[in-house]
């Protein structure tokens, strides 16, 4: 009975990304812990990159300077 | 001091619905452990039917199945 | 399908509280949102006291102050 | 390799204010336990205050009641 | 930047198993969503049979139900 | 009312430490965000090294190669 969390920035994930997301980490549980799917919940959750920070930074000025580099 | 968080689906949930969930799951602590309210503190996550799956399958197509059975 | 998660301080939660914690949680979101309890998950996280803080305190302090002041 | 997660009202972040959170956050671990900041992340929520209850009752009739103290 | 968090019982989850869900959570955020493995990380929460309920029950005690079944 | 979660591996983190965290944090969302600290929450998960990983990899095993490195 695993519970899922996968988080991540709202940069655009479409619904077919997320239908994917769901059965891929389904089936990885199955696969490695041999798990029931009808008791496996995945959790997506969209977060906005001014709320996310990495390097002590939020996402939405990381992403500036990335561009920037290019 | 009991941190309790509830998560559903986004499917309307009422303001009066969460009042219930917010009184009751703060009057259960009370009443199993006999926590105080004033440090007890109940979130309640409400997730798009896209983002919540299970048996491997997006909420918002297990709502269509179950609406087609009928 | 609601994902309940309480987290308490581990002080001595019995496996009984624990089973009504669990029984109580769920019926919860059975009453007000009529939800199916095949599918409701409750998971209890017993949290050391050293790891709580309130007040900007560790619990393990503010236990032993609560003592003194009886 | 810490991972943050600050969960507040949503009465008005601004993203200056989350800037500082994340900011803040980072040095705290970077200070205290000598971590890297390139793998520390820090996600900040914003909670709607019908969501949030304490004491069981929701934050938006607590600040209403706050409101009326004044 | 993905942050993916498993919850699963703790009954006997090896040291491989482990190795396979984190490389597995990340090949799926990368083949998804085209993110990073160094900004991904993993966290396996292994949690006790007491602590995890569905249909009301610890699955301590449904464990017992299955067993019997057999 | 901030809920603050911090979670890091279990690599030796004292009392001190942890003291040191719930203090800063809490400090932190009184400086930016003017919140109480009688209602800001701080909870630290120690997560064992087999269990988180980064790189598609396992603390354990990114710790050895970092030993090697030297």
């Amino acid at each position: 009975m695993p519970y899922i969390n996968i988080r991540v920035t709202d940069e655009g994930v479409t619904k077919e990304q997320k239908r994917k997301l769901i059965e891929g980490a389904t089936q990885l549980v199955v696969d490695v812990l041999n798990k029931n799917p009808e008791t496996t919940h995945v959790i997506i959750d969209e977060v906005n990159t001014d709320n996310w920070g990495v390097l002590g930074q939020q996402t939405t000025e990381l992403r500036k300077l990335e561009s920037n580099e290019k």
